[in-house]
């Protein structure tokens, strides 16, 4: 369930011309930006882009870039977008690092629906005039390229059905390239990349029940590389994406100086979607609420803006 | 363009009771049939089975099945199914053969847009409940998998800018692996699947122009196996799907007995977009018309059938 909390009855005029309000003169109104934009939802927020286009002849991102800065102002920007232009542009960057970040990738191409991911797909070649999968096959290299097209490329079946002697063969297809720590993870990159989630989840349930661990769990014995890492990243993306995603939370909050890129992609990706139950996870597991980690962690309108999406009172 | 006539006027009932009729009493009478079918486009098609339906609760495609045997059974029923669902079929049989016929499925991946590529994979997982992709992996192996995947998966940038610096590096590494026999595919396969027919295009061209011979006769070099041959496929389909076309005809017309299969499908999935040039091309390659040669190799029904949807007088 969302977290973020939008009232039934509002105008996109008057919201459009608050903002543009608080833009004008000395300084900026944050508070009022956040007042608004931290309390709308998908619809809504497009509903006010449109009027303040209409309004103004200007694009309400370009204005709050102009107005904003640092993390608070790409977490509004983000969060301002569209779900499928906003994985666009957060793949984009993912590709434009040093050392790119499959885990924003992998997100993209495994927590949503494969309808999620087209949509995606069809936003960034309208973003970039390239593929996605083009850019990813020139910004990687090795298994981990393969790992990652394979996965960006699939558009899967996704019905409930499964096939229960596939899920057995699967499995030990799947034991056997982990265990033997196999250098061809040919097979591994097909069942991973163009099965049915259901079909994937009746084979890890099968992986544990013959070998008495996780698949995950089994993963973590692998060799600490890259490509692990990712693969990892894809099962517990397919298996469990809230636990997956209060991981992540917790391990941008408690590293050194805080992942800020990390902390805004879930909270911002996740907070019409399921943030309400990633945050019980996260208080399960960590004794402390997500609410208050953010609190603690972040400072100023960033923080403001967040704990708004998180739902906070 | 297209080589089928169709009235301008028509009336989707009548058409429906007309082939009922046909259907009904001693025998089947075949040549109502092909005047009604054999001369109607995509949209008309489905406004009749949808009359059919309508009218008798029954489908055409069962009643056509029931009434009709052979190679004219099988080339109405596909000529009457929507294009994206004839290709799901289309390639559904490929795949079941003995050995899996790549032809008919580089045809689906690469001959039409990114869109029309979907729409085929929606329609298969619709009908078959699986991926395409997943079983296109099941029932191929080794490099030759590794290729119908990747193609299969893309969802290709399709717009018309290139970049002149890519084309000319991945001319030379096209080269560079065709001309060494390379035992790995990878970056044949990468480029192949990912990148826009444009792009592809431009660097097709400059191999020719470096390499003073065209990628196709390039691969001609190769190794004989079936992975050289689709990925000949892969390429003829990007470069020139017309020219291509005009040459499965000609293969299966001149192969002794006759490809049925082959000839059906090029006929029925091309009559209503390019079969008139492909049929140019035909002629001037063979000296002799396709409707000629088809006339001489087949009979019955199922030569009249192919001459009414090639445009024959």
């Amino acid at each position: 369930m969302a977290t973020i909390i939008s009232p039934k009855q509002f105008s996109p005029v008057e919201d459009a011309e608050n903002i543009k309000k608080a833009c004008q003169g000395w300084g900026t109104d944050e508070k009022a930006i956040i007042s608004i934009l931290g309390h709308r939802n998908l619809f809504q927020k497009k509903l006010i882009r449109l009027a303040f286009e209409e309004i103004y002849h200007e694009d309400l991102l370009q204005q709050l870039k102009c107005e904003l800065s640092g993390d608070f102002q790409r977490a509004i920007s983000l969060w301002t977008l569209d779900p499928a232009d906003r994985d666009a542009l957060l793949a984009y960057e993912a590709l434009q690092k040093t050392t790119p970040d499959c885990r924003a990738i992998v997100e993209i191409a495994c927590t949503g629906s494969p309808e999620d991911l087209l949509a995606v797909k069809r936003a960034y070649k309208f973003r970039y005039k390239r593929s996605l999968e083009e850019d990813l096959a020139s910004c990687t290299s090795g298994d981990i390229r393969k790992l990652l097209v394979a996965v960006t490329s699939a558009y899967r079946y996704d019905g409930d059905e499964f096939d229960e002697t596939v899920a057995h063969s699967e499995a030990s297809v799947l034991h056997k390239e982990i265990h033997e720590k196999a250098f061809n993870h040919e097979e591994m990159i097909r069942i991973l990349s163009t099965r049915s989630k259901a079909q994937l989840n009746a084979t890890f349930n099968l992986y544990k029940d013959i070998h008495g661990r996780s698949i995950t769990k089994g993963l973590l014995g692998g060799p600490s590389d890259d490509y692990f890492s990712a693969l990892r990243t894809v099962v517990r993306c397919i298996r469990d994406p809230k636990k997956y995603y209060a991981k992540v939370l917790r391990t941008a909050i408690n590293m050194p100086g805080t992942d800020e890129d990390a902390l805004s992609r879930v909270i911002i990706t996740r907070a019409e979607k399921d943030l309400k139950e990633i945050k019980e996870l996260y208080l399960k597991r960590n004794n402390v609420s997500l609410d208050a980690a953010v609190g603690r962690d972040s400072s100023g309108d960033y923080k403001a803006f967040l704990l708004a999406l998180l739902g906070a009172e």
